[in-house]
This record gives C-alpha cells, structure tokens and sequence, in this order.
C-alpha cells in the first residue's frame, strides 16, 4: 500500500481542505492499499471536516499523545491487510517530505519488521503531474485573481511608498479579488533590476530607478497560482527596457514549445537559445519554470538536468531570468495549461513593454 | 553535530527569513558542530538572503539538481569534520520533521556509514522553548495586530455577509493592521456554537443566532500570535451566555497558573476543574493550549500527558474549549508571556460578555 502524510497528497486524494497543516503538532496518515478501499487515520479534531469530503474509512485518535500519535492504528491496520513481506511505498523522491516525526516512524517500522518500507516509486508524483479538469478551473481563477489585483497596482504602489506597506496591500487587493489567502508574496524594488527572487519586504520606499517586482502564488480553493510582474518607478533604461524585451521574447518562445510530447529539457534549450540569439550569454543552469497546482512549485522542472516530457493536462510556469548587469536580475513568469493542440494561458500575459508606476 | 533542516529550526539559528519555504523543491541544511563554528549549506537562490542576516560560513549548490540537492556538499563537510563513529543528530521527536526527500536522507546515511544518525536529543526543541526578549516583542506585536483586526470586526462581519467574504476582508484588516501576512484563519458561524475548528470559510451567510469564530495566526517579522476570538449575530440564548462566561473563568484560571515551577498537565488539571466547578462534565483529554513562536504551534502541550515545567520566558497560548451541546463547540484563547514574576498577557483580554455584532 501507500502510506500518505504530506498535506499536498493527502489533499489529493481526500479533499481535505484546512489551513491546520500549519501546526506541526498533529500527524495525518492515508493508506492506500492495491486490494482493499483506502483509509485514513486522523487526529480526531479533522474528523468531522474530512467527513465532509471523504466517504472512506476514518480511524482517528486523541492528539496530541506524544505516546502514541496514531502509530498503534497504523500498526494494526498494516499488520491485518499487507500480507508477510508485504510492501509500504512512501513519496520519497525529489520535492517529497515524510510529514511525521522521524522517532514515530523509526518506532513503526521496527514494530512491522515483516513488511517493507520502500519508495512509491513517484505512483503520486506522476498521479498528480496530470491535472484533471476541476483542478485547471482552480489554478486558472487563481491566475485570474492575482492578475486582477496586479492590474490595481497603483492603487498601492508608487514613488515614496514602502515597500512593506506595498507587499501588505497587495496581499490585501489580492483578498478583494477573491483569494482565500495569499500564501507567497516575494519580491523586490531595487535600483535597475533585483539582486534575489525570494526576499520578503523591506521598509524601504520606491525611489525613481527602481525595478519593482511582485511574485505572489494566491491560492483559491486549495489551489495556486505562481507568477510575477515587473513594473519601473520612473523611466526605465535602455539597457532594462532592452532585457525587458529579450525576457518577453524568451518566455514567448518557452510558452509555444509547452506542447505534449517535447521535453521539458528542451524547451530549456530554446528558452536559452532565444536569449543568446539576442547577444546575451546565459550563465548556469536556472530552472525556467515548473509545474504548480496543490503547491507554489511542483514536478517537472524546465531544466536541463530535468527528463519529463510534457503531458497533455499538465500546468506549468514558464518563468526565464536573466543578470544582466552583476547583481541586477530580471525575471518573467506566466501560467500555462498544455492542451492536447498545445498551450492555453492562465494568466494575463504581461506586456511586451516594462509598465511605469507614475 | 546537529543537522537541521526545517523552517523554523533553520531560522531559529540563521535568521534567515522567507516565504519561499512555500516551494518544497530545494532543501535547506545547518550543521552546528560541537567543536568548530557551523555552516551552512544551501540552494544558491538563497544565498544573497542568507548574507545578510548570516555572518558564519556558507556553501551552496545551483538547485534544483535532482542528482546531488547538496547532497554531496553534506557528505564532504560531514567526512572532513566529524570522526569516527560521530554522532549526527536530528530533530526527530513530537512536532518535528525532516524537511528533506527520504531518498537523499537515506543516500547521505549509505554514503557516511562510519557515522550515526540520531535523534538530537530535543536539543533544539529546548532551546526554541525559551524566548529571548526580542522574540517575545515579536509575539506581542504579532498579537497586537491581530488585536487591533478583531477590535474592527464590524467593519467586515454582519448579518447577512458571506463567510467566505468575512474570511477575506478579516485578513485584509491585519495586513492593514501591519501583519506581514496571514499564515493562518480558520473559524466558522454556525448557529450557537461550532462543530469544528479548523475549517475553511464556507460562503453561507451569518445569519441571527450564529456564533461567528476566528481563530488567526497572523505574522510579523516571523513570528505568529494564535488566538481566536467569538462574536454573536444577534442575540444569545442564555446557555450559549453561561458557556462562555464559564470559558472565561477558565481561560483566567489557566492564565493565573502560567508561573514558572508549575508543570503543565497541573494548569490543564485546574482549567478542567474550573470547569467541572460550574457543573459542566468535561469529556476527552483535549489539550488547554500550547507554545507559540516561530511557528503556530509548538511544545509544550497545556495537556493531561505532558510532563513540561512551565518556565520563564515561555510564551504560551490558554485555549479552553467545551462542547455544552453534541455537535456545539465553543473556544477560548488568549496568548501569555511567562516572567518571573508571572503571567503576562499578550491579547487584549478578551471581554467577558459574548460580544454582539448588530
């Protein structure tokens, strides 16, 4: 069977939708079998929410119990339906996390010494690669939503305005569209460009010069969105307004090759080559996008290192960077679902020029 | 040597503070050694965020990289630094995870198989128990702020507003309220008390007889308060009146016990005598509150089975609950500094009287 612990996957399967996976206190478990119905065992406190959504099996304990956290239920289930040798398969490749204290499971799997704890062999990550039909409606109105609060910028953003106060209004404009919470905002307004993606804000305020960039994965019913748009305070360069461009030109080339059947290393590969055709050599080996859905970020990776291929129902960010100036980034990203007759924006594509915050 | 690899162990020590934590593909490594200085061992996207609030030593690796997530950089500075049979430990008990794939975690313990993995003793559980006076002015304001949101609770709730609608404009009210953002809402408004409380919003409207619930985690500069707060649409029936005015005396009994010296599971014994005292039979074991911090929720457990001493410098949360008919919660909270001279509180004390929303 499978043995699920991580809210993204046990969400996938059940429906539970709950913001409590922000406490660490409570461990939450879903077994999957080949040959039986799945059951869950939960913390009696989400018993009455899952039953909303799930019409399975619920076994559920008092929690916290530091003595025994569900372990015991776990224990009599596996042993009564995994036969001797019997295997437990665990999400444990990249991006994966064994969402359960590691002194609970090391207690589990000695008190099962007959069974086998092994790798799912990716059965959830390539389960939850392919996105059904309900699952674009979501990311598509997240996209929808975060691109209307984007279209209110200057309603909260200018020269002389912190940039904290910028990062709490638009979380706050992004609510007034209809996100239930915005759960990544990341960004940036520096002088020409940012020197990282993945700062929260400082107090400082806008100044004439400055590259301001918002990177906001809101989420609606469970779902993300992950894009960022780039505005200037004041004119920009040329030299900006030429990267601009060049980063427009390659996100363009990344989002036509997002086609089933291409691989995704290969459509890194022409998002570079469309860079360097324009004069700019590319350093490294950035990711220029990934999948996003249940989660900000998500299998596959455009990356050179990646070996998946685009899949007819996948959603994907195409998302090209460049440091076009030492310690000045540059940075597009948009949304897209892959039709089975090939790319379909979710977001608003962000203009061919810079926009200016007067 | 300790190796820690979650969010908040990571930040405890480093400073370092992001959002970007969001995206589950990069993993994140401190080690701190017994004898020499730590270091650090991160994705380069982090690099530049890391300096500025990390003066010791770093090493990175261009991430994603499915064949070696720094995986190899842990092998080398583990090799060089520890001896023979060193000892390597980890976060493993209650509230813990290991905040990295199981097959690198199962791959770096192959590769150094001269070394052991253990449990790190709840070294850092204990030092993250106690807040320096910088933390508890983090808490505090984290609390104020949501102080302030519910204290213009009528601005966004009333009969006839969509749950949903609440939810999003209470968030809105405590990023204006100076929240850097809003890790956590959940709550409800159902006639006369709640059947849960850790769901989402749902859109039906409040309507008279209602307890309208919210229970917020709200963040700034890193750090959460957790409290809830409860309101009646319209006027309520003298049972629901004598429930919370019991909740009150007990929230104040738990509070008054929060002294240094005192073990925890005694507070939740006197909480639930409180309440017997007024005639109410309490069913389960259902704990009274817990630390608050860096995260949500964490050790220790105001409960029957935790065997924690209060101490100085703690930051608690009380929160009592009763459900006086099946099916019909209602909850208490506030959050609580523990000097040495006693409890401090954070919250503005809630009233003693349900508030009122016309």
């Amino acid at each position: 069977c499978l043995l699920v612990t991580n809210e993204a996957d046990f969400r996938y399967f059940t429906g539970f939708l709950t913001r409590f996976w922000e406490s660490p206190t409570r461990p939450w478990y879903l077994l999957i079998f080949a040959n039986y119905p799945p059951i869950t065992i939960v913390p009696s406190i989400g018993v009455h929410l899952l039953k909303k959504t799930w019409s399975g099996e619920i076994r559920s304990w008092e929690s916290p119990n530091v003595s025994d956290e569900g372990i015991s239920l776990l224990q009599d289930i596996l042993s009564e339906f995994l036969p001797k040798n019997g295997r437990v398969g665990l999400p444990s490749g990249p991006e994966t996390l064994l969402r359960m204290p590691l002194v609970y499971f090391n207690q589990l799997r000695a008190s099962l010494d007959k069974l086998h704890f092994l790798s799912d062999c990716e059965i959830v990550k390539n389960l939850r690669l392919i996105k059904s039909d309900s699952e674009v409606k979501k990311i598509r109105q997240a996209a929808a939503i975060a691109g209307r609060a984007f279209s209110r910028i200057n309603e909260v953003a200018g020269s002389g305005v912190q940039l904290s106060k910028v990062f709490r209004d638009f979380q706050a404009l992004c609510l007034d569209e209809g996100a239930d919470w915005v759960s990544y905002l990341a960004g940036a307004s520096e002088q020409g460009g940012y020197s990282d993606v993945i700062s929260p804000a400082k107090d400082a305020p806008l100044v004439a010069g400055d590259v301001l960039m918002l990177d906001t994965g809101v989420v609606y019913d469970g779902y993300f969105c992950d894009f960022d748009r780039n505005f200037t305070i004041g004119p920009a360069s040329d030299e900006l307004k030429r990267t601009n461009e060049i980063l427009w030109h390659a996100t363009e080339e990344g989002i036509k090759n997002l086609v089933p059947g291409v691989k995704t290393q290969d459509v890194w590969k022409k998002i570079n080559k469309k860079i360097e055709d324009f004069g700019f050599m590319v350093k490294g080996e950035g990711r220029y996008g990934h999948g996003v859905g249940l989660q900000l970020t998500e299998p596959p990776s455009i990356s050179s290192f990646d070996n998946s291929i685009i899949q007819e129902n996948m959603v994907l960010t195409i998302e090209p960077s460049m440091e076009y100036i030492p310690g000045k980034i540059i940075v597009h990203e948009e949304n897209i679902f892959v039709s089975k007759d090939g790319p379909v924006l979710l977001t608003k594509r962000a203009t061919k020029e810079l926009p200016l915050i007067s």
